[in-house]
Parts: C-alpha cells; structure tokens; sequence
C-alpha cells in the first residue's frame, strides 16, 4: 500500500469532531507512558504519515504544529492506532528528550488526590519500566569483574554455579508456594529472587540478556503465526 | 484533605470544553496499554472520584455512563492525573474484562499502515532491549481477557494456576540442567521459557510487572548499602 492511499483511507476512517479534529494520545513506546494529547487535523495527520513525525493542530495558535520544530523534541512515530469507533488515535513513539513544554516527561503530572479507595502516594512515572534490569545487569557485571568483599553476588560467583543452581531451584520452589498461599507480597518478592538468581546465572555462564530477549521475541512471533 | 474538596478543587483545575467535557484517557495499570478514551462532565468526575470507579459522560446517549454497569466490565481507579493545560484527564484503572465494547482488551485495534520509515510487521524498537517484555505482557493481558481459542496462552489459563505452576516447575528445573550440560542455547531458550510462564502466572494472579521491578529497586538499593 503506498503512503498516499493510506492517508486517504485513514482519513476516511476517522470521525473528525465539529472543529474537524481528532484527539491524539501520545504514548512512549519504550516506557509505555503515555507523555501527551494533541489534536490533529486532516493535513497534520497526512504530514505525520507522511513524514513519520508528529504532527499537530494547535487550538490555541490555530495553525499547525510540528511537535519539537523548535525545541528540537521532537517524536518519531513507531505506531498509530484509531480506536472501535474512528474518533480517537494512539500514537506510540519514540521521544527526544521531554514531552512537556513545561520540561517535563509527561504532561501528565498533576495527581489527584481524594479518590475512594486510592492511596495517593502510590503512583510514579517512570521513563523506563524495566530500568531496574539495565542496573542490576551492570551491578552484577561489575561485581563479577571486581568480586569486592562482602557483596553477595561475589559470594555466589565465588560459591560457583551449584551454589547459583540451588539458588534457582529453591527461588523457582518459593514462587511456586506464594502463588498457592494466594500471598502477592510473597509473590512479588520470591519472583524479584528469582529474576535476580537467573541474572547472576547467565553471567556466570556468559549469556547475555540480550539474547534471551531475542529468544522471546522468536518464540513470541512465532505463537502468532497460524499453525 | 476529604473527598469533597478533592472533586471542587480538580473540577476547578480542569479547562473544560466548549460542550462541558473533558477527554479521560483510561490506561491499563498492570500492562500500561492505553484501553480507550472517552469524555466525562464535571458530574461523572465526582462520581468517579467519590467512588473509585470510572464514571463518563456518553456523548451519543447523552447521559451519565458507569462504564461496566450492564457489562460487569467495571474499571477501578488507580490513580488519576491531568495534563499541564489542565484540558485532559490521565487514568490508570484495574479493568475487569474487556475495555471495549466489540469485546476487544483495548478500543484501539485499528493499526494504520504506510507511515513512513515505519514497517507494520515490525512490532520491535531496537533502542529498547526490554520491548519484547512490554509485548509479551500485552499479548498475554489480551489472552487473559479475550482467551483466543488454540492460543498456548488460553490453554494455561483455562487449566488455571495449577498448571502455570507445574510450568514454573518445569522451566526451572530444565533451567538447571541447561546450566549443568554447560549448553548456552539449551540455557538461552528454558530461560526464556521460564520468564514467559512467570508473566503468565503474574497476569493470573493479578501481579504487575511493574511491582516486580520496583522490588528488584528495593532490593538493589538495600544491597548497595553499607552493612
């Protein structure tokens, strides 16, 4: 299909409001959160698909708007979804440096609070969901490489990879009781134990996360083709 | 600070619309996938905050929605944010069942094609090593919900935790041996495994992601101390 076509039958698709717009919501793909909404109209959604960019509508310039023309922010667009009944869009994109005008990640920063049922304070945004992993990985690199004192991921280098596979076992067997004790702290905590042991293994063993990831995505591609 | 001021004072923050509405994007909290969009008035906004449930406004019915009241597909407020312009409402929600009317996890199933320097079939960003994780969650989430007739994943959850755990059992126990016969492609694909049947059995037993990672933080950060 080529670009020209796919302009016209998204614009086809799409129920455009009085003003001849359609709200679209921003969404980092890496983190998942979602950073911003803009509104497009017909020619700022035929210049993002075109350009694969953003592109905007602004209500309070009245003119368009190429997201980070200016402040050099600007969002390559990995996806675009319009939702069952044509009046909403999904862009999914990878973002340079802050969404906000304000300068912030998201524009997405004010909590409120007061709702039946919600602790507050348990909410963060986040640029990474899985940053943690990139920080453990360097840790247990590093303790590898270093084995300083006292750490127990030296101990268990030092201890050898019996020592890191009965850690496995016995991890993998607690995750299995806190899931039959119905016990989500548990649950959570013996999973953490368990990520964190197969980390230090595949260190040891010299396989990368990388790769493992690589497998998931074959096996996951896979799942989805017709059998 | 009590319920009611909450509502008085966000429904001041709030840039309402010509029409007495604001868009209210509802994002999945475990999976973070954005489920649908749809527009409240200052009445359902109360509504929503005094229970902690998502309450809209329908533009076609023209009258107060409690979205899964006929369904039984109710959404419970995890946390709610607006915007820097104050001109849209962000919701992370516990969603009972699918979002959608059609029956879908998410409205937003319509993918547009021929956005340029972006390939359809390539669901992968290479600048996130973790993507396949944020894709697998969704996959799963979706199975979870929909459950798709001959898809593995369906399989594991019909049969219930029971089974999710033998695989747990199973995956590790295989984990081990890998490690043992010091074969690095045996270990690169039961690791695999075992992570794909430890996300099943955080989507079964109502467990994000997210909180597994957070732990992970906690953990680290503990470690990283002096004793």
């Amino acid at each position: 299909m080529s670009t020209e076509q796919g302009i016209e039958s998204v614009a086809a698709a799409i129920k455009w409001n009085e003003a001849g717009l359609v709200p679209a919501i921003v969404q980092d793909a890496n983190s998942k959160e979602v950073l911003m909404m803009a509104y497009m109209n017909e020619e700022s959604l035929g210049r993002s698909i075109a350009t694969g960019e953003t592109w905007f509508w602004s209500r309070s310039r009245g003119e368009l708007w190429h997201k980070g023309a200016t402040s050099g922010h600007t969002q390559r667009i990995v996806s675009m979804h319009y939702d069952c009944d044509g009046d909403t869009l999904l862009l999914r994109v990878e973002q340079i440096g802050p969404a906000c005008h304000t300068g912030s990640y998201s524009c997405f920063t004010n909590e409120v609070t007061g709702i039946q049922g919600v602790d507050a304070n348990a909410t963060t945004l986040t640029s990474d969901r899985f940053a943690m992993l990139n920080q453990l990985e360097a840790v247990i690199a590093q303790r590898y490489t270093e084995r300083p004192e006292g750490a127990y991921t030296t101990y268990l280098f030092e201890k050898g990879v019996d020592k890191i596979l009965k850690k496995v076992g016995e991890e993998s067997a607690e995750v299995i009781i806190a899931a039959k004790n119905k016990d989500n702290d548990e649950l959570r905590c013996e999973t953490s134990d368990l990520i964190f042991h197969l980390m230090v293994l595949l260190r040891e063993r010299g396989l990368s996360l990388d790769e493992v990831m690589e497998e998931l995505g074959r096996r996951h591609n896979k799942s989805k083709q017709p059998k």
